[in-house]
């Protein structure tokens, strides 16, 4: 009771009470009426939130099963795409791709930083013969925003079908997939949309469902075209995920009342009260330039141990953070600011940090860092956000 | 408010309160301690209900999806299954597995009967290049229980794996896996573990390890041998659907404080109370002598609409079930007793059909339909359920 826990994890995130309340009421059929009736609903919303005016699918699996579902009705074994990998999720795409009989051209970018336009269109121009493009908008193990707008320019000139894994920036940071011509986006329930796990979202550009139609899917249960025609009747495939979908409608009511600008405008914020307490510590970024609008990430100095870092800032203090992975296991914390988080929780996130570190021998530089983030924050919310 | 929605649904099924106000708290992240306790005691809960030694995978996915799992994970294209085909859900196997490029041999079953062990050892002989059996052990559709038992006897003195839709089973009539020797054994969460849809549960025996062990999974997303790994840490190889698995756990210890044996008597009991109802209103009962322990299918007299029945039924007293499927749309009704329904719940149910069935122009034989129904149950509660 000397605390109150403290998600400020990448994902899964807090949940509002008036979702959990609303998930928490007693079942309701998927194949009846007042079902229909939510889902027409949500699916309203759900276009607002992609930016698009193509259906958007509930699927009851995780984030990688809607990637999984991505890649398999868009592409069909021995076509090339080009993977953008710069962290655990972009290697992600990769293994499904290859895994699903791809052919896989990598584009590897340094862990923290974004690939370039540039980047791209060069490796088009040395595979001509590609047919997608596989790149994550926020790619969580790091924290860096890929420049989705930009790449979009590159692809929708072409015949390759831009896919986007929004899981960690859908509801976060804008991508309005029929303005820049995203072919395909998708999302996970447990991130920017404050709701449990257990749900995928996705959706297509028309150019993305004509290349689609022409694909018999080879996973079963993974099957768009199956799941639009099911939309189209307020229905899902399979059987729905009931009450992560009463959720979603609730936690999409909350977006839409707010407004979209304003969540958007919230998150750019939180991320420069978290980036500027941050560089006032004296720790530095892991994603300098293109960063992510619902984590931020710090390396750590030799000689601090991140894993105990994490256990201090749990148990002195219970507040729960995530690790860097892989090559950054222990060297790296991942403070997520993402879904149900506000300014006091993350003011309190960034003074367990600073605490947890002066335990595990580490040295703060300026001691106004939360006075400076608070500042960096109203500062933030007075202007708006960042260019994209 | 004149009267309180009953789901009488063959899933999902209503929710425990105490079920539903677990899964309500706020947020824990799937790679900390609190929640690895939880999937340990859940796994010895699961183990049991499975009747198994082996790990039971907790899938974020719908029922369809672990049936892709199962396919998929222990047979390759080119294989040979037989497929008992006795309703929607058999049918389901059929185009798992053909869409997965197995060779299918239907075993086709009157909808209403049972297939039984000769038909199979028939099959097998005809087939001798059989790998697997793909099989309901209830049959959803139809409210057909296959004589699991009896076709595992079959299976297990052979070099073919045996693998058992739970769907409409688990939690509801016994089938203990290891006793029996079914070598897959799956189920989803919103039928008898009175819990909302999105988490699937599958089981292998040895030998099907053994199969699985040899197989790379086509579909990234479903790979039996990374969940095993996985669950041996406490851990599911994805992000784990966090609200259900604690709902399971509350759902289980609901399970265990009974007993199981309990679940099941009341599980059968439930059974002869709509079965000698509905007999006594003079209706006919579409599954005569195999039937599932969760719900009761009913065939309708010609001139009365099952549609329009289940209108009335909702609408006037606040009973939702369910329809006949495909050749029996609107000329069956399905009443649906697993999970959190009890007999007063059932006989709502049965007074809600018999006078919507009088509603819709059909003619009730005996009055003493709920004096009778609940006569056999309390009867069939003190002499225990009948032979599997």
């Amino acid at each position: 009771m000397l605390n109150k826990p403290r998600l400020l994890t990448p994902g899964p995130t807090p949940l509002p009470e008036q979702v959990r309340l609303v998930m928490a009421q007693d079942m309701i059929h998927h194949r009846k009426a007042d079902f229909k009736r939510i889902m027409e609903e949500t699916q309203q919303r759900l276009r607002h939130l992609f930016g698009t005016v193509q259906p958007v699918l509930p699927l009851s699996c995780s984030g990688t099963g809607v990637m999984t579902a991505a890649v398999t009705n868009l592409f069909v074994p021995g076509e090339k795409v080009i993977v953008v990998d710069g962290g655990k999720f972009g290697e992600r795409w990769a293994k499904i791709a290859s895994g699903s009989g791809l052919t896989v051209v990598t584009l590897s970018v340094e862990w923290g930083h974004a690939v370039t336009p540039e980047q791209l269109q060069a490796a088009l121009a040395e595979h001509p013969d590609t047919r997608g493009v596989l790149v994550q908008n926020s790619e969580t193990s790091t924290g860096v925003l890929h420049p989705v707008r930009a790449l979009a320019s590159v692809t929708r000139a072409l015949d390759v079908l831009l896919v986007v894994d929004g899981i960690s920036s859908v509801g976060i940071s804008p991508c309005p997939m029929d303005e820049w011509g995203v072919d395909c986006l998708l999302t996970g329930s447990q991130k920017g949309l404050m709701l449990p796990p257990g749900l995928g979202l996705i959706a297509l550009s028309e150019r993305a469902w004509k290349r689609a139609e022409t694909i018999t899917p080879p996973c079963f249960y993974f099957n768009l075209a199956g799941e639009r025609e099911n939309v189209r009747k307020n229905q899902t495939l399979f059987t729905s995920p009931v009450s992560l979908i009463l959720g979603l409608n609730e936690s999409l009511r909350m977006f839409m009342e707010t407004g979209l600008e304003t969540v958007y405008r919230k998150q750019w914020a939180l991320t420069m009260l978290a980036r500027t307490g941050i560089r006032r510590m004296g720790l530095d970024l892991l994603a300098p330039d293109h960063f992510t609008w619902g984590l931020t990430s710090v390396r750590l100095p030799d000689g601090v141990d991140g894993a105990r870092l994490l256990e201090v800032a749990a148990e002195r203090f219970g507040v729960f953070m995530a690790g860097g992975q892989d090559h950054l296991k222990g060297r790296a914390i991942r403070i997520g600011h993402m879904g149900w988080v506000d300014w006091a929780d993350l003011a309190a996130g960034l003074h367990a940090v600073a605490e947890s570190f002066r335990v595990c021998g580490g040295y703060i530089g300026a001691r106004d860092y939360l006075e400076q983030g608070l500042q960096a924050y109203h500062e933030a919310l007075d202007t708006g956000y960042g260019a994209l």
